[in-house]
């Protein structure tokens, strides 16, 4: 049998080298673009950085390494230009021969990943302007601040143009960022990152949030960003990360069927509309875990495990991808932003019904040194329970949590599930009661009805009809609270029930805190005093400003 | 009602606690014996150590928070002594009051938690000897330190047994260790900590491991301890660390069943045989989740939900509590020691089936600075995979995986859902393949046949009968190399099939490397290549070295 893989960095390479290890006897063709494969696209901003010093750190394993141990036919500087399904033939460009070559194959696998997306707006070809997807992109782009460059613009909030900020300080640069998007990493619920925000504007990166390059112009040895806003920036150095569209081009025109979102369209086994032509990574369109719809995601771990399932289907094995469900993580400074499943926004896009919970417990035991707040929001379904996403920025301990709700959507877990997972608990670890058990408690209370929320988009208009009472501590009210809130601090709730009755005059009771225990406690006591209308502020004031940031 | 709590630390006051929180006006009682409630048994060792300096920091909740805020009758130095399931009554012993009193119960609640255990050996209540259990014991220890001890012996090598080691030398005293078993942490299996125990070496303690005090000799102002291998250790500071039982006396007093390892009994409501009476936390027995047999299991996590479900019970909800899994973790300087579920010898016990395999991956990307390597086991139904338990032992990065795994032990999962697990990536906090994809992508190679393991236990003897082949670079195995091994690098392995085959003269060969990695292709290739009796060492010299130390 003869394979011949398009592409050779995640998808591509898994994909030889287990067919290799299955099959010690197939004919194994891995046609590579570039000059490079197997490389470590995620370490790219590193490596600009100087976080990742040496270049040969980033190239994960050799063409001589691969050919070696694995015994490929790795070719470099091969580009696939034609597939014709019907001869099982690819055409292939090489700066080798003056004519396209043409291969044979019996399978046929298609991991060209994804491309970076360009604005189609003028100057956006200027030698300034580069996109952080390959070895040579960065090369080009560790030459620009060899030869001087000291301001760039990123343009793109997400994951990578985050690195990229920080890549860009590190080696000294000043740094504007521009997003369309009215907050940073789109991806996530608002409130979320709000803080992120700060903590960039903190570290000296002027933000433009809500605004959009229209055109780049080149003046003397820099260009001129202009913006949706007016504003014009000059700089040496534009980074484009404005995100990723799959690099379905190809199989379009060889007549393969794209899915909705414009990649490829796939089966369980990663078969295109070709059953002799599989396609891994970004390239396809994926079934989204949570909502059950056809995704793009580009993410190197699902490209990996794709090419996986794709060796072992092509030599006749019945493995299945079933589906991607968005687990992303990135570190900015010290914070660390961790989301999974469904958002918020992605729920309401696709008109699923939702409850949200907030809460901001320490990463370990608060009696043991160095404890770090976390800030976590969880999704489920109000029918069953079911955990639909979640979002969690912080610092230590992130990770972890993030990891251990990813598996617990992949378990189609619900929220009680999570009031039962026995985590490994020690004082430099985490909690008797774990985050992720706090989250399973808090979200069952809501589902049974033993807590009814308020959240933070009802303010300012619920204090028009509402009494906003703030069971935190007088010092606490004194240094920062609601206008119109008044102040009953938790200790002191039980004796004041009948005053309260008398100045809430029928209104209803709108409790918060800082982070929302004290003032459940305080809406256990009220529900259970008289009080009918009661409500607690999802998340307390911690969410509230985050909210109205 | 009237509901009535014995013991007011984990189990009873989350219990008091809840039943506040979801009945505003039932009469709720918490009977302490001691002079504290509600601490931070965990925190004890720390405390000694001065990582946690302030002594109230250990007082989670003060009785005046927990009276104001939850409106307890708590009642501190009250011992109850008896219990009257025919009257709901029990007896209590205070200081305050010349005769017992007696206090009357609708409900009642056993969280009186477990004992530690003492040798029955000549000298054991000499005042120099000290278990580690409440905020007295710490103060007495402190006391003792303050009076100027320098030498102590630890005795039992448990996870209290090591914080204790450590919290002490923090403190400036030279420490043995004593501990029965020949390894230290004594619920692990063996390979996985003999690190650790070279670890303690490193860090100066002496170890005496397989043996036992005989007894405590008082002498001068100091205590030999004589050991069962004949040396005695002059010491002036003993800890007893040798293990907990459930402080069950008081309900088999009361009649009440016990279970067969001498915890309470209780159904899934944790209700004991009277269903009046309640019992949680570290008296009861519970079932294991993994070997569905009963289970004593002395956890501050499984206490704490326990507690809550009796609450929730008692006011009427069906809330159930399903199992242990025995999740830990402990911190042994900069190593991390985590487990959950059932380890290989406790599958032994138990006479289950299992695979087990190896991993020695690191906790992050290898291209991003300061990946630290981590040892992982996994154990896993033969029949269908499903996940028995896992032992982490490393850096950074293990309280995560060890939370993953213990999420999918809860959920049922088997190796083949770990390969699917969607985990979060980014350089700084994995691989793209991280370590649980990886055990997942091992275990179900040797489920569905790719892999044929050898085990570090069968070494030396298989060298008689077989060839031992080590697949590494000529450097690694001039650096070391098992005695009868020859070297036959991977790279070279396709050209040297047919002087392999010579040399093996038809004995079965048993490949390795140093983690697994490359002898695993090694196989692959042989197997494929003519060799019928091919095996590869799991966990490759790593594991080997482990297991032979």
């Amino acid at each position: 049998m003869k394979i011949v893989i398009i592409g050779g960095v995640a998808a591509g390479m898994s994909a030889a080298t287990r067919l290799r290890r299955l099959d010690e006897h197939a004919e194994i063709v891995v046609l590579e673009r570039g000059e490079y494969v197997s490389y470590a696209n995620c370490g790219l901003p590193y490596h600009i950085a100087g976080t990742i010093a040496e270049r040969e750190k980033l190239l994960v394993a050799s063409p001589k390494y691969l050919r070696q141990t694995f015994n490929l036919d790795l070719r470099l500087q091969h580009e696939v230009i034609a597939i014709d399904p019907q001869q099982k033939i690819v055409t292939i460009k090489t700066p080798q021969q003056p004519t396209p070559i043409q291969e044979r194959y019996d399978k046929l696998l298609i991991a060209v990943g994804s491309q970076a997306l360009q604005l189609p707006i003028p100057g956006s070809d200027l030698p300034q302007i580069h996109t952080v997807r390959s070895i040579p992109d960065v090369d080009q782009i560790n030459q620009l601040l060899a030869d001087g460059a000291r301001h760039a613009v990123v343009i793109g909030a997400g994951y990578i143009g985050l690195e990229m900020i920080e890549a860009l300080q590190q080696r000294g640069l000043t740094v504007e960022l521009v997003e369309l998007a009215k907050q940073v990493l789109p991806l996530f619920d608002h409130e979320m990152v709000s803080e992120v925000a700060d903590l960039l504007q903190q570290h000296g990166v002027k933000l433009h949030l809500g605004a959009s390059a229209q055109r780049f112009v080149p003046t003397n040895q820099q260009i001129a960003v202009h913006l949706s806003d007016g504003r014009q920036i000059k700089t040496d150095l534009v980074i484009m990360a404005v995100g990723v569209r799959p690099a379905s081009q190809l199989a379009q025109a060889a007549g393969l069927t794209l899915g909705e979102r414009g990649g490829i369209a796939v089966n369980q086994h990663l078969q295109t509309s070709d059953p002799a032509i599989y396609a891994a990574g970004d390239v396809i369109e994926v079934q989204d875990t949570v909502l059950q719809q056809p995704a793009l995601i580009a993410l190197a771990g699902p490209a990996n495990r794709q090419g996986r399932i794709v060796a072992e289907h092509m030599l006749g094995r019945s493995s299945r991808y079933h589906s991607s469900q968005g687990t992303a993580i990135v570190k900015v400074h010290t914070t660390t932003c961790a989301m999974t499943g469904a958002s918020e926004k992605s729920l309401q896009r696709a008109k699923r019904a939702y409850h949200k919970i907030y809460l901001h417990p320490n990463d370990h035991a608060g009696y043991y040194p160095d404890a770090q707040q976390m800030h976590l929001k969880l999704l489920f379904a109000p029918a069953d329970g079911r955990i639909l996403g979640a979002q969690i920025v912080g610092g230590a301990g992130v990770d972890k949590r993030i990891d251990v709700l990813a598996t617990a959507i992949r378990a189609k877990m619900s929220v009680h599930d999570l009031t039962e997972l026995e985590l490994a608990y020690a004082p430099p670890y985490g909690s008797a009661k774990d985050p992720i058990n706090m989250a399973g408690f808090l979200a069952s209370n809501l589902l049974d009805g033993t807590v009814k929320f308020w959240y933070a988009e009802e303010y300012p208009a619920i204090t028009e009809h509402a009494l906003i009472v703030d069971v935190r501590n007088p010092d606490e009210y004194a240094a920062w609270h609601i206008p119109q809130a008044i102040n009953l601090p938790l200790a002191e709730l039980r004796a004041a029930i009948p005053s309260l009755k008398a100045q809430a005059e029928g209104r209803p009771i709108r409790l918060h805190c800082m982070v929302g225990m004290r003032s459940y406690i305080a809406y256990r006591i009220l529900r259970q005093s008289g009080f009918e209308n009661v409500a607690t502020l999802a998340g307390g004031a911690l969410t509230l400003k985050a909210f109205t940031h």
